[in-house]
């Protein structure tokens, strides 16, 4: 109960600070000049009648479109402000702080321009026209905090009809730095990924993503629950979409029941739900030296004290205030400094499954502990590292072309 | 000649100067963070989990937006690309540098955070519904480019469906500069606006704002020419759209006949047309102390050393070269800085007009001469002053409600 409570205290003064911090700058990113602007001739260069020349050369060469405009270091952070944090359907322009949020922790991390566009509609066409009507300006799609199943398709149709990368990062970031995080985490407790028991609660997007990821590494035995229980086809509660979808490849040995039936024996508990759906007593039922990842925010689905009193052995949450934190920045800003580097057309899986090994190598066999298994958001090795092994596996899978361009990563 | 040698040699450079500029620094822009992001307290401030209190502030009073994110000093440079510089229907990606240079003045000028917006579409119906769905992030919309008589409709549609400024610059930004000149052009020559004979040479959509605009000033005799002549209504070569409607409002005397016909004894040209389309035997045609406006770019309607030899007392261009460079950044970001300051709902005429008189009224009566009639571009006076005449007058018209933020301008 400690930990919950200096969690909670903590998080009192995040909201009062936060408010403060956002009303004095009223918001928190500012585009700049790269170029001097002092003189008459810095304008005719930056402006006209110089300007007319990179019009000209990527009016004959669209690919110099990349040399001589922000595009190749430029991605869109997009939202439609229906999935919100924990806020859910808060509209696009509540939407905006997190947006810029993540608008700025591209750049510290990533070394990439980032620029928040908030959506007045919820629509699933209209989404993506919208997205494909403004891409000639960005490098890259980051998807963000869009309701699922709508998510699903928005990003499936981008990443065919658009030829720069789209990412939607509540489902593949959660899911790979989740999947680092268990790399490591089954380090620790000695047992291979083919053979684990892994339960995961509440298959929304990120949910999903995260079965697609583990099963992407080498998992064979996955359970998803719902409110409802444990997926499987023709389970009496209807399941359609993409539940049905998981029912195909989950659950292969037929179990049903609630979610305290799918814990018993399990090795592996992965929440993305609500606060308390994991109780102590499931715990106890779960196989010798458990890991659970409990990632509802801002309060998990069983308390870090809770949870070892339990037997846990290794655990991760959404928190900065415990361990082994499953932060999403781990994961985005190398992966998208990665693709842009080598214009990559997409970002596949080989690309995901190298972003996460690349997270997992950074935890040094030597370092590697129960409360250690996954680098801080505050590591700086983390986004060049992946960035270079994520540009590595775009070329070798064929997203990109056998070339790089190295941008080196300013800390402000 | 010899200016229009130096011109051109002087145009050479900066063409080769831009390429290695834009090259080197691989665009124009950046977007950066106004937030510090030391340390774990910076992060859950700027993003989770003190992100969420402005959320729930803006989606309790969406004003709040104004306070707790960018939107408020944001605009979007808006383009599809279909008529950029002299260069016409470049498309989208080969626009980008114009945007870019765009944003990057709005922000030297007028501390006004602006972001480009290139479009993958030249239909008038997508453009419009585009720019609705991703203004949720922005607090004005400067259209740039677009081709005439489309940008009619797309400027006038949005700034019906919108509740934050559209300003299509091409038609405004250019029709504010041209007024302000013209005030100051009449002082020189001791003529009143109301009396003067105007002709006006290509009413494509920044022609077609310069008479509006003179006539909201007073002009009240304006003559429109095209490449067939003098517009009137039932003119055999037809008469449509934009061109009917300046039909009504100028010509009143019904003259008939070419560019020659309709120059002779005119006090003012203003040519927004194409290089050389004035002889100077056509501007001794004119009446004494005739004052020209040769705005064609690169190259004027008629050259300055030919224009003085032909009689010419008072004249102006686009470039930076000779005397008197008409030139909208003196108007758009001090515009912008006002409308955005006082959060006006749109920029109505009394806001245009009030930046025209302010530009005009910088040049003291000590200064102003005939190669003096309009503040230099550099001239760092001028976005503030526009900006406080501009939310005066938004304020006064009811275009915005009696308060004004007065934001700061640094100059970087």
């Amino acid at each position: 109960m400690a930990a919950e409570l200096s969690g909670e205290e903590v998080n009192m003064n995040y909201y009062e600070e936060a408010l403060k911090v956002h009303g004095k700058t009223r918001g928190k990113i500012e585009v700049n000049s790269k170029v001097p602007l002092q003189t008459r001739d810095d304008l005719s260069i930056a402006y006209t009648p110089g300007v007319a020349e990179p019009c000209k050369k990527i009016f004959e060469d669209p690919e110099m479109v990349y040399k001589y405009t922000v595009k190749g270091n430029m991605v869109a952070v997009v939202s439609d402000g229906t999935a919100v944090l924990g806020l859910g359907n808060i509209g696009p322009q509540a939407a905006m702080p997190v947006m810029e949020g993540k608008a700025v922790l591209f750049k510290k991390f990533g070394g990439v321009d980032a620029f928040p566009i908030c959506l007045d509609t919820a629509d699933t066409e209209d989404i993506i026209r919208t997205v494909k009507a403004i891409a000639p300006g960005f490098g890259g799609i980051n998807l963000e905090d869009i309701a699922s199943p709508k998510c699903f398709e928005v990003e499936e149709r981008l990443e065919k009809e658009l030829d720069i990368p789209v990412f939607h990062d509540d489902q593949h970031g959660t899911a790979i730095v989740v999947t680092a995080a268990l790399l490591n985490g089954l380090k620790v407790v000695r047992k291979k990924i083919d053979e684990i028991q892994v339960v995961l609660n509440g298959p929304g997007s990120a949910g999903t993503a995260i079965i697609k990821m583990l099963l992407a590494v080498g998992a064979k035995h996955i359970i998803a629950c719902d409110e409802y229980g444990v997926l499987y086809t023709g389970r009496p509660h209807g399941i359609a979409g993409h539940k049905q979808m998981l029912c195909d490849i989950t659950n292969l040995e037929g179990r049903q029941g609630m979610l305290a039936d799918a814990v018993k024996g399990a090795d592996v508990f992965i929440g993305v739900s609500v606060a308390g759906a994991l109780t102590p007593k499931m715990v106890k039922s779960m196989n010798q030296d458990a890991i659970v990842f409990a990632l509802a925010n801002p309060t998990p689905e069983i308390m870090y004290d809770e949870a070892f009193a339990a037997g846990v052995k290794v655990m991760g949450t959404g928190r900065s205030d415990f361990p082994n934190q499953i932060n999403n920045v781990l994961a985005f800003p190398g992966i998208f400094r990665g693709a842009l580097d080598v214009h990559a057309r997409n970002i596949n899986y080989d690309m995901k499954v190298a972003a996460a090994h690349a997270i997992a190598e950074l935890v040094s066999p030597e370092e590697l502990a129960p409360d250690y298994i996954i680098p801080s958001p505050f590591d700086l090795r983390v986004a060049p590292y992946v960035a270079e092994q994520v540009a590595k596996a775009a070329v070798e899978s064929g997203a990109a072309v056998n070339w790089r361009n190295v941008t080196e990563i300013k800390t402000p």
